[in-house]
């Protein structure tokens, strides 16, 4: 066992709260050994005391005052595994401001809160580490930071939300809707019983957030991420993505623009080739594909989320901060840009008129003369050039059809605004559905 | 630009020297601002002064004697790019006794000699970094080390040469023999002269020799290293995979036996589920699938080798030196197994008849009554049993076909000897070709 006793608070006792203190207290031993340091859990801040729990804990190191723990001057590091962004944003302020090294894994306090809460550990000479809430078990944002140091990225996309890509794997292998599947994996508690924060994108882009200020420096404010989520996405989606050979997956992108250099924030269901390094990762696992500038592309997948995974990567950052206690040292990667602005805050978030994509529409239309061609008038007034289109019967009743059409490279812009035009004609039956077509990657 | 210069010196100017010269070049103002100290290369020994080469440097820089740059008393940080296992152990050594940090892509240095540089480098407290030397510019080490740094590895398998899955991945899509893709490598660079490191699974085996002491704490002799290339891979392999949803992969594997916790390692050509983390990795790229008792699989893929994707790395481990230097601390992640001897090295390493799987193995024989008769009698000898047989007609020579079979899971020992006992059949016409079938991952 090593020569110093480092002490650790944990704020939150639930499903990763626990996994952290099993895996810590079972491999405190061999920890010890690696890092000359002894790691040891000496309070637990809990809701309710005498809630049942699996994992066995002294009743001494329990209390329910999880902001006595964040303060507690005999404590190095605090781990806010609570969730929320009311009072874990209270005990992560205080405890930063009292110079301690906070390890969360909470993306909706960073989204929300990041910026300022990296000054006030900055200011105070404390640290905030978060590897557990980007991507689970994956540790990259240590690949970013660190291993892909010397690279500027032109682009990152990944697969950031489990239960989407669950949803979006059985609807494409059992041909279910949404609906079906998103009720079974309620019951089997793969999705939240408010599962908003998953299917709206809103998880996956409070994680793209975190992810665009590692990558680039800058702090996206929620409200510039282009955000849609899964729940429009239909069996007509699914089956042209499958006859086409792509996937249909929710994607966080971050993209600086070619002529620009703006930062584009996304998180939206895209059709995927099913060759490129996203397309065939299915389930609840998560991907992400980084190109950088000097590696090229490396891809990372593995568990997004759980107990096990979110711990692994939770005790990872235990360790760096057990090295920083006793070392010091940076964190790593910092604003680093090339070109850039000095400041990578100053970073510019692209117009809708920057962002080129190709386009997938499917919209419901009256099955008549002159519906095709009132259509392609309104993409070429947009100067949206026509891909492809497809065109089925809907159902018993023929005159609807349903169709869909992919466009070549346009602006989401262009695009944007044809759907409002293909919207207001009276032949097409409801607003249309779009997806980018994402063509990154291998 | 930072307080504090780090002087850096390279030994070896091909492609990954002039390459990490380059990147740490142009980007020597954005290091020093991000880790407060001035990244600079103040040496570089060539083998020849008079070589033309892409990268301008001041001839004053450049020296033919890599020995004095290991040893100059002025550099904190040698990085050996010159590979082989001479002179490179030799500048190594002197620079680990002279107490510096050491940076080195070699993977044949480490696997030959890692053990005792390491030793050097511990005892007169200086460092041996080697991000590079596996899977090139994906940062698995670091993985391994400190991201996942408090899983117990169960297995760990790879794609660790791209030449040989470039090989494999063109017989697959264009139909052509190994000798033809071969030919065509060598004419276009993307294989060596000799290109025995790469296809008899040399190269990759160093690789696994690296990532099993990483792992495990194990330095495993060269000799111990179960390995095959693959050369004896033709069509009808191939194809195999293709109609039965396997891909051909040499894959590196390391183990650890559930029963007897002894340790495997593996360099094979494997029959991979295409479905499987791996099996749809084509091309140059590398990949490695990682099992850790805590997060589950996580995979990697990226570019394994060439002067960017190496000199990505190289670097990497080039400002983790400068903390080094700067702040101290460990390398990260040490002999740390859970159950396990006390030393990681003292782990033995797994037997033939410890090891499981289930195997391929296709043979030439007469076509005549009785000859699957005794085939299948020695399988029943060797208790090995029988999960598919495929026959067919070869050329236009009806008297010889190719018998194929695959087993169920049985041991590495049996499935030798009983290939051994049906090369000795008079019916069959020469040494049977065998591989496992892996059904690692996802």
């Amino acid at each position: 066992m090593g020569d110093r006793q480092i002490r650790v608070g944990l704020c939150g006792f639930g499903i990763v709260g626990q996994g952290v203190f099993d895996h810590l207290t079972r491999k405190r031993k061999l920890l010890g050994e690696q890092l000359g340091a002894d790691i040891v859990v000496t309070r637990v801040a809990v809701r309710d005391r005498s809630k049942k729990r699996d994992v066995q804990i002294d009743s001494g190191l329990v209390t329910e005052d999880s902001l006595s723990v964040g303060t507690d001057p005999d404590i190095d590091i605090v781990c806010e595994l609570m969730g929320g962004t009311g009072l874990a944003k209270e005990i992560v302020t205080r405890a930063l401001a009292a110079g301690k090294i906070v390890v969360t894994a909470n993306k909706a306090l960073l989204c929300d809160h990041g910026k300022e809460l990296l000054a006030t550990a900055q200011k105070h000479g404390g640290h905030l580490l978060f590897e557990a809430s980007v991507a689970g078990g994956i540790p990259v944002i240590k690949a970013i930071r660190e291993g892909l140091i010397i690279n500027d990225f032109s682009r990152i996309d990944g697969i950031l939300n489990g239960t989407c890509n669950y949803i979006l794997t059985r609807m494409t292998n059992e041909g279910l809707s949404y609906q079906e599947i998103l009720g079974e994996a309620k019951a089997m508690g793969y999705a939240e019983a408010d599962e908003s924060l998953d299917v709206d994108g809103i998880d996956a882009a409070h994680k793209a957030v975190v992810l665009a200020y590692l990558a680039y420096g800058k702090w996206t404010n929620f409200q510039e991420v282009r955000l849609a989520g899964i729940t429009k996405i239909n069996q007509e989606d699914i089956r042209f993505a499958e006859d086409n050979g792509y996937a249909v997956k929710l994607i966080a992108s971050l993209e600086r623009e070619r002529q620009s250099k703006a930062l584009y924030v996304s998180v939206l269901p895209a059709l995927v080739p099913k060759s490129n390094s996203l397309g065939s990762v299915d389930g609840v696992f998560n991907a992400i594909s980084i190109h950088g500038d000097v590696v090229g592309e490396t891809v990372y997948i593995g568990p997004g989320a759980g107990r096990h995974a979110t711990s692994s990567a939770v005790i990872s950052d235990i360790v760096d901060s057990v090295k920083l206690l006793i070392f010091g040292g940076p964190e790593g990667r910092f604003p680093f840009l090339d070109p850039a602005p000095k400041n990578g805050s100053e970073l510019p978030i692209a117009q809708p008129e920057e962002v080129h994509s190709r386009y997938y529409v499917r919209m419901r239309v009256d099955d008549r003369p002159g519906v095709m061609a009132e259509i392609a008038s309104i993409l070429a007034s947009r100067k949206v050039s026509l891909a492809s289109v497809t065109q089925k019967e809907v159902g018993e009743n023929a005159e609807k059809v349903s169709l869909i059409i992919t466009t070549h490279m346009t602006t989401e812009k262009a695009i944007e605004e044809t759907v409002d035009d293909l919207g207001r004609l009276d032949s097409v039956l409801c607003s249309p559905m779009t997806m980018p077509i994402s063509e990154f990657g291998q």
